[in-house]
């Protein structure tokens, strides 16, 4: 079969590897129909993930059509169409019944080491605690597909920093960032509720989306000239702020937005060498809550959202390739001419 | 009247200085009868504190008689005794009204170019926001009167970390410092319910303190190596964990003694230069909540269970001096001899 495979800075290939197989009971196979490149995917594009070795696998967002079943798997079945969150999951340790299932005792990330979701197929196992079967109704339904595709990560992430900045029915958000993660952070914390919302980027395509999302405010301004116009704003800061980036100036622009007593949602896998700015948390007791989304946790609610119409976060996928052309891919989210990349295998 | 100044690193000295007096309708003069030396004055005082000026007065716990009242201050009246938070507040503003006293917007903390509590007497801006009065039940008990004592910022600060640490009923919680600030945590986490308690400290006596408190084990090592150890004891870490020193090498060993999923709570004055773990944080979705402690919002409650007998804090002021004894406290406490001074004005 067909899949992408990293061979170090700026080199992704589609090449031949070998077939997807059951190796456990609780494995699945899935042909892969949809996939995404991830915002995450360019830190090792970029050579930024010292950890990231040649011969790995890529992609963590994709959904299909199940092939074949282990013989413990219970909840889905050869032809199912599956949606997975970008990490597996035993479905059944402390923390997946607590709905961390990123903290799973038995569970990864897909590429890397294991088997990677821009490719033809992939082994997924855990499929019990991993796969999400959607209703028949969504087939052949593009449209709804591309819709429902987000939740494999950006859209549950972007949730989970609403979840974690502490979104509800009347506040303020701002959302630091205006890439996948930060368009879907608008989109959730309007369908949490919040009743201004105001994203801090600069890039006019990526605004208007937020605008289409629920951005009610946008500030261009960066840094310290950024914070000085959300606090101004907002007469003293968001109560809640999505942190949708993960650098050392997007942690300073949240904390510096937050409003004393308010909530910092982290969500960008984050990059900082230096301290983040404790000083003004400690005076003013901004939390920061968030981490790695459990995405699993939160495909349910959203599913039935998604398919229900209620929101719709497809217009973060603003290119298409065909699974040859994930190098194209890559390239165009590393020179920033696209949001977010559609891989239909 | 007499009061402690500040000249320089390791040089307090108790002089005259002008008389306290009323200087707004809010205000009350209050005679000091009771003060502490503060675990955070030791920053100053080792002079890692840059922005303190030779002049400045010291001390921001105490309690005492109230002296005379502002033509507008309603709560309080000549003759009560009240006791004071390491903050005054005005009461009514939108932080206030959300029980943030320390971000009120007329507020600041007792000493540097305010009245220090380490005097004869002290100007209260904002009576009736900042001060509480006590009983007059308590008056000459001189035991109850030490135990009170606390509330002014240790317990109160302890039972913050508690509370932003996420504490109740059944928890398993890790107390980081064996501090005045850490063993009021203890105590705190005691009486919010935690089943399990344990102190990451290496003082023995402080670990008798502690043990007295509800510490149900005690991690002596350091770094890496007591972070192992909890996570061993613990099946991967505390649910809760209360940072309270301030260090990077203590908020490491907070965030990494902390369960996927868990909460740091932490109210040391964070001095830290490098990134904290945000890797792991992100990796387990471990929040980190907390700040300089709003005590005026928990003195009432925590003053019902001191003066009822539930809770005693008194015991982390081991070493008592006069007015005139302060720079001997300071001296002791930097010097490791005592945990906490009681100052008997």
């Amino acid at each position: 079969m067909r899949a992408s495979v990293y061979h170090g800075k700026g080199d992704i290939r589609v090449e031949n590897v070998a077939d997807s197989k059951i190796q456990a009971p609780t494995d699945a196979v899935v042909r892969i129909t949809h996939a995404c490149i991830c915002g995450s995917d360019l830190w090792f594009y970029r050579g930024q993930e010292p950890s990231w070795q040649s011969g790995w696998r890529t992609g963590h967002e994709w959904m299909g059509i199940v092939e074949e079943v282990g013989s413990e798997v219970r909840t889905v079945k050869k032809g199912d169409r599956v949606i997975a969150p970008f990490a597996f999951s035993d479905g059944s340790c402390e923390y997946c019944e607590h709905g961390l299932q990123t903290s799973c005792i038995h569970g990864d990330f897909w590429g890397g080491k294991n088997e990677g979701g821009q490719a033809e197929a992939i082994r997924a196992p855990y499929a019990d605690g991993t796969l999400v079967a959607l209703p028949h109704s969504v087939e052949g339904d593009e449209t709804l597909l591309k819709a429902i595709l987000p939740l494999t990560d950006v859209m549950g992430t972007g949730h989970h920093a609403a979840v974690s900045a502490g979104v509800k029915s009347g506040v303020t958000a701002a959302v630091v960032g205006d890439g996948a993660v930060g368009l879907c952070g608008v989109l959730s914390a309007k369908r949490l509720g919040a009743s201004r919302i105001i994203l801090m980027g600069r890039h006019e395509s990526r605004i208007a989306i937020a605008r289409k999302f629920g951005a009610t405010d946008v500030v261009t301004e960066r840094g310290a000239e950024g914070i000085a116009k959300v606090v101004e704003m907002t007469g003293g800061g968001a109560e809640c702020v999505l942190e949708c980036v993960g650098l050392k100036e997007s942690f300073d622009m949240a904390i510096g937005a937050a409003r004393p007593g308010g909530r910092v949602g982290f969500v960008g896998v984050p990059h900082v060498a230096e301290s983040i700015n404790l000083q003004r948390m400690f005076r003013h007791n901004i939390a920061l809550h968030g981490g790695v989304a459990p995405v699993r946790s939160y495909l349910p609610e959203l599913l039935d959202d998604v398919i229900s119409g209620k929101i719709d976060p497809s217009p973060v996928l603003d290119k298409t390739v065909k699974l040859d052309g994930v190098p194209e891919g890559y390239a165009a989210m590393d020179g920033r001419q696209a949001v977010k990349v559609m891989v239909l295998t």
